[in-house]
């Protein structure tokens, strides 16, 4: 990756995929004077209503992507799964920040979670699944109960099928559709924790305080800062976090979840899930910290120095999903919430549409 | 005015104006998931930039102002010199907000004045200059130092002349460019305020913590809050902000400048000027409040309820005049900052290029 020197406002930031971190991206983008050119397949993207300029096309048009490159500075993506040869075919012609490393990694569980055991982090025991006949030797590594997920492609509980005790592995297979996979222990745990932070083309690293999560049906449903964990704990988590952001020599906002284990004898913290992105997790730091993640990703990206990520409020961050949106007006006549909504043309079953955000004083300092 | 319901998300604000001041409500809008359509006659307006639609257009331009009308929900206006045919010609089609009262008092000082007189608000002396004769009359009503000024489209200090001790009357009557004026007496006072309130369709008013300012060659350069000022003027100033509010049957922020002069004997408070709108001094809520002034008067305009506009960090707020955003990278690497920038194509003299502001730790609560 080049070296940016790093550019003034009024210069243009190309982001790929205009969904809602899109969006917000371009929201903090824009608040640092900078132009925003959203490009996405998707004519109704949210980030499209906040953007200078849009580009409505697909991944692999080249014609469209040339031009998209020649008409900015700088570009960036919003998630994991844009098609690795678009990033490539970009970054050939404008600098592409965070780089071809990170989105290979965080395009494929396996290399993932390869990575995070070369780097000596914790993770529960996983094994390749290629074929049918490897999920029996990869069982006998992980032992049952066991989530199969699809290397790639996967997220929000999809692509993914446990193997509990008495089930058949065949029936797990055909589930994910029968491609390349990986296999991984299913371990107990007290709670799930995640690191958001941004790391600088200078490598270096500022993070955010550490929030706890819970899910429902496999998304995200709440965030919560501070998470209920010891300095420990937090520091071993940032430690490791940074070792991954290095490992990929990674520019802008990365996110690390880790399962959290409270009790004596096991390892106390497993490293999950990699986002080589702004992380819903993350959405609290808008309303409760001197700086958002937002404006970290896009300080890295045009190579600004990192911002003061500290907090100055405790909050509790709730996932607007599918039909949770039909209580905006409710929403909007409560003093105790901060409400964002993402601009979706459509609610569907399952889809992120907002959040909304609680802050209160720092409990402790 | 018309009752609107309240506006759910993905509805359409029209914004006459496309400067900061629209660009920091169509960023708030946009939060909210609401879609922008900013009308401006300059094709380089930095507010089309973060809208999803955008006219080209002169304010008197009545084919686009109906076509403009027909594609919004509401319309709200960044700024009070829009002329009132603009906002009458749309109102018959589209409810407009803040309505043609709020507008037409804060046109003309003399109205703006006469209300706040007949409210029985404290303001300095003044008196109608209607051509060069009455200059002679009203300075023995307001005596000297006094300022002569264009009862309309004066700002940041433009249309305005002192008149002190010894100066010929007749050459500031040269200066505003003999046309009908007011003449204000020049009182001392220890500091300026400003109170910016944000009131709702059904009367609700809820006021942001009293910022105190300071000026630079008649132009805003810093806003701190709190003000050094005790409860009693502080709660006069929002009970007289409020009672020009409700007298104008107003609906969003308004903002009013206050004089305070410490000390026995003299008036404590003095109003000076009234905005109807979001307000340079009213910058801070973005960090340091709950809710922003922007969306606060988003809120208004859409028929939502008002949020709680409460504090939870100190704040000072520096505007970036002119040269002083070539200084944009040392405020960058400058942690205590948080940096909005413009977006405006070309760096002027005297023109608002962005502004900055630090946040701290409440001091008392």
């Amino acid at each position: 990756m080049s070296t940016l020197s790093p550019l003034p406002p009024g210069m243009t930031i190309g982001i790929l995929g205009g969904g809602q971190l899109g969006r917000m991206l371009a929201l903090a983008a824009a608040r640092l004077g900078f132009s925003c050119h959203v490009y996405d397949p998707d004519r109704r993207s949210p980030a499209f209503a906040v953007a200078a300029a849009r580009t409505e096309a697909a991944y692999d048009d080249t014609d469209a992507l040339a031009a998209f490159g020649d008409a900015v500075d700088v570009v960036t993506y919003e998630f994991e799964n844009i098609p690795a040869e678009t990033i490539a075919f970009l970054a050939a012609r404008v600098p592409v920040r965070p780089g071809q490393r990170s989105l290979e990694v965080a395009q494929d569980r396996l290399a993932e979670k390869s990575l995070m055991s070369e780097l000596g982090i914790a993770v529960a025991p996983f094994a390749a699944v290629d074929r049918m006949q490897d999920v029996y030797s990869a069982l006998a590594r992980t032992g049952r109960p066991a989530m199969l997920k699809t290397r790639r492609l996967g997220y929000d509980g999809k692509g993914q099928c446990m193997i509990r005790q008495g089930d058949d592995p065949r029936n797990a297979w055909r589930v994910i559709g029968e491609v390349p996979s990986i296999l991984e222990s299913r371990v107990a745990f007290t709670r799930e924790i995640s690191v958001v932070l941004a790391r600088g083309e200078n490598g270096a690293v500022a993070a955010f305080d550490i929030a706890e999560n819970t899910h429902r049906d496999g998304i995200l449903h709440q965030s919560r800062v501070p998470a209920d964990i010891g300095p420990d704990v937090a520091g071993q988590a940032v430690t490791w976090t940074r070792a991954i952001a290095d490992a990929l020599d990674h520019v802008g906002v990365i996110a690390v979840e880790y399962f959290h284990q409270e009790g004596s004898g096991a390892q106390p913290l497993l490293a999950n899930e990699i986002a080589p992105r702004v992380h819903n997790t993350g959405h609290h730091t808008v309303e409760a910290c001197r700086a958002s993640q937002f404006e970290q990703h896009i300080r890295a990206v045009v190579g600004w120095p990192l911002a003061d990520p500290s907090r100055h409020s405790d909050a509790v961050m709730t996932n607007l999903i599918g039909d949770d949106i039909a209580a905006w007006a409710d929403i909007a006549a409560d003093t105790t919430a901060a409400l964002t909504v993402y601009g979706k043309a459509e609610t569907r079953r399952g889809r992120k549409m907002g959040h909304v955000t609680r802050i209160s004083p720092l409990k402790s300092t």
